[in-house]
């Protein structure tokens, strides 16, 4: 496994173009391009890393795979009252399906079902009480007290978050909204700040792999039903517009995040996070989806066979 | 195996509501509701069957997998430039994305693509020769030469086929068929009214489950990347706008038909063939889909954990 | 009045860019885009012309006017049920607005409207009837028994008309046809296949300018109401997704062709023809609409003021 | 004139359904619904009243044409390049077209065009002082100095403007705005809470049937060409996707507000508003547009034709 995931990086280093880093929350646009790193949680405990495995970056839209669990935790299936779980056919920020759908998002992963998983969790409670409940169980999966919010990112996404504002309010003008709008975005975009590195993501991801229990821990996150279905919706909607793409090159249930990060299950084996900043047209991290592709192939680890 | 198929079927016996028969074809609406058959073909050669697996009826959409395959060995990785892989979000006759996306469809699943890789596969022939070419296509993947055509259910959708032409000529309108439209339809609706039961049809998905060789015959069909390859779209666009229901519920690769067939792939594990005629609001066997995700919950085929 | 159009025929000849002519049509792409015609019939009686104005054209989408105006009298306020009176803010041809509105036209004048007019007029009726109405409804409103059907252009439409084809398909698919799809085609490509000259064009729609009555043959055509309430649709919906432009630009209903032909109307003093068959980016003949822009500044015949 | 409108005002009192008043705004829903005005300003200075001519309401969407005057006063022809001038085909607040077209609205009238023109009014001044001028500009066209925000609408609309506030994140995503959101949807929620009675609407649109002039005051607000095209703008665009059935109906350019008021012009003849507070399911006043209706057949004031 480690001789893979070297020749992998060593391979990375190699590829001319590495994407274009994400240019609309100014913080994360300063980010140097030519970074990449791995990490492989087994779920016999074992992990491996190559690359700059202990850098930190921004997880942004992979925050929602654990928003989503967390919702999930609390409200049950109520969740799927408040967004959908078909693949949307637009990209991650699109308005339209609302509009024809009457404010209910197509599922969880894009921008529109984000908020409103945002708005489920916070059960009337402050931003400040939600995020430190959704920090409080990050670090509880990746079983790491360090984890944390970067606070610049999160003023900068503020500041730059027009369009997400105007799906807030969109599906607050339905009713559908139990806190003020201004507070649900406070607490997204703070989720979406959190700064991980490949290692703790993918130690994060790990109950995903095993059934819903983190090895590490031995701790029941979910039940084995419950993580089946979230790994599903990863593998339909993770990408946005590119969930086909993904599923087709890659085979594996994943959640990309604009920062470059990609939290990857492999259902049995393993929990895989990837990171390099330079995305494609998409959206997605350019070099992350392409050593993917590599990993799945060497490893056999595709879902839909050998 | 055989308790477990023999106990669905009793318990889709006793089912009260058993959907609606799809009626926009005369040829269908006629047949009787409260029929149900599952087959289940292992890898290792084992075959099972419950309920009436020897009645024939119209594998309709179903024998879009059967296309699909027949062109990528045709035109190899050119038949992505006439469709696309993404999930679609729409319903399986929509023209509202064709329109956004110039006449190229999403997905070879939906109406649209099959038709466009109903021209693909014609090349230039009658309906007659492609027809033929993909009748003997689906006897060999079965492994029975009695396997036809309903003619009379052709007949039927032709009649009845005003959207399914106005896809067509739709896309002709860009200039992307290479065959006259009236021909491209009559492929498509006659490969729509090929007769099958679900015997027929778990074997000759069979290679799908198999890294791309059917065990009966120890023919390769296709690579084992290939063989992958389909099965990621069948997952992700097999069941049109319920596709994710489908990946939530059951989570196996699935292609369903209006005739109330579907076919499931159990990577390494078995093919699964169902039959109910009874549909649900989206147009899947509902039946069948009921029995398929009792299937994976007894079996742990789910591809998404145990 | 002789002075103005004379000085805008000169004027025209002047412009350097022509606009385009139409290329999807093949009779249509040959016609040489260096001609420019106008003719001005005045509810007085006088005529006057500049430029070709004896020259046929094919006039295209303009028939539409008058099948619209023969539906109203066969079937009164029932055309209503068929198409709308809204401006669809989409392109003449777009399809997407009928899968929203259950295949329902938005109004008369898009090709979709102007095919269930087609379909209205025929009542069952050969095509080759359905047309000698038309035509002899067309004669009868220009008073001149010369004008006909250019068959080459008819036969090149429906070689050509696959996007007509697909609104066809698509409407009948929701059950609004009356007649075969083939047939309501053939009478729909036949009558946008008139050849008339701008003299013609001009006498034909001068009951709309004179509350219904053509004052050459003293005629009542329609109620003075009924044609107010078509000049209103010229208005709103005569130029597709430019008809706010062309409300804007030159204040009269009209409703153009891409044979490059425009119908406009001055309530109470005329009807005017402009024939020149260089198009703009949204199908409107180029010369025509700046030459009616000047006329109805030197004229001071808008609709919205002096 | 004076009993054709008693006459009017008589028959509407009697009509049974007068429609629904706005819900979603708190404030304008406790309005009494029997309510009915008119005021008819001729251009020769005559000015004619029936029903509750001196109740003040809130004007709403009305509001837009003087804002999008006064813009054009202050840029010119630049406001093009901020909003289009067709009609949208869609509702008021509808999102989907900005998306498809990258979030320059269609028109001045819909919510989001009159949410651009209250930024392009602004310039970098707080909305206070934008406000001040465009009240000052209210009351110069209606000669009237009494006229008043009323503030308690405008606070109402705040709270629950989610749908508005979509609207203007939406377009500011794409830095199309000058001025920050939250006071740009102050400045346009107060200016929609303009309260006036039918009598100073009337007077206030009278320079847009006088060729620009006010003939109360003799001053030329416009230049007769931008009367002229203001009119068709709200001929095409002043009732939403309404807009086709009230040219059909009334024949007359206008433009409705949610408050029930109507301000209407029949070009070189004279400047209309009704106000009942009922409206009609697309959003306008059902007893305005009927009387408005009468009023057209009774002095044959329709633009097209007697």
């Amino acid at each position: 496994m480690q001789t893979i995931i070297d020749d992998i990086a060593a391979q990375m280093a190699l590829v001319p173009n590495k994407g274009t880093v994400a240019s609309y929350i100014p913080q994360l646009a300063s980010v140097n391009p030519d970074q990449f790193a791995i990490s492989i949680a087994l779920t016999n405990g074992e992990v491996y890393h190559a690359g700059c495995a202990h850098t930190l970056f921004s997880i942004q839209s992979v925050s929602k795979v654990f928003t989503l669990t967390l919702a999930l935790g609390k409200l049950g299936e109520r969740v799927w009252q408040r967004v959908g779980r078909e693949p949307s056919g637009d990209p991650f920020n699109s308005i339209v399906q609302l509009e024809h759908e009457h404010g209910k998002p197509r599922n969880p992963f894009i921008n529109a079902g984000a908020i409103a998983i945002a708005d489920a969790i916070m059960q009337g409670h402050q931003p400040k009480e939600a995020l430190a409940e959704i920090i409080q169980f990050v670090r509880f999966l990746a079983n790491d007290d360090s984890i944390a919010i970067d606070e610049k990112v999160a003023r900068s996404e503020l500041e730059t978050g027009d369009r997400n504002a105007s799906l807030a309010h969109f599906m607050a003008s339905f009713g559908h909204f139990k806190n003020p709008v201004d507070a649900v975005l406070g607490t997204y975009f703070h989720h979406c700040s959190i700064a991980m590195n490949t290692q703790q993501l993918a130690t994060a991801g790990l109950f995903l792999a095993n059934n819903g229990i983190n090895p590490h821990t031995g701790y029941a996150v979910v039940s084995p039903n419950r993580a089946k279905r979230i790994n599903s919706l990863m593998l339909m909607c993770g990408h946005y517009d590119g969930s086909g793409e993904f599923a087709f090159r890659v085979g594996l249930p994943g959640k990309s995040g604009v920062g470059g990060g990609i939290l990857v299950i492999a259902p049995g084996k393993a929990s895989i996070a990837v990171w390099s900043p330079g995305l494609d047209a998409i959206g997605n991290s350019k070099l992350g989806t392409h050593a993917l592709e590599i990993l799945a192939q060497k490893t056999g680890w595709s879902i839909f066979g050998e």
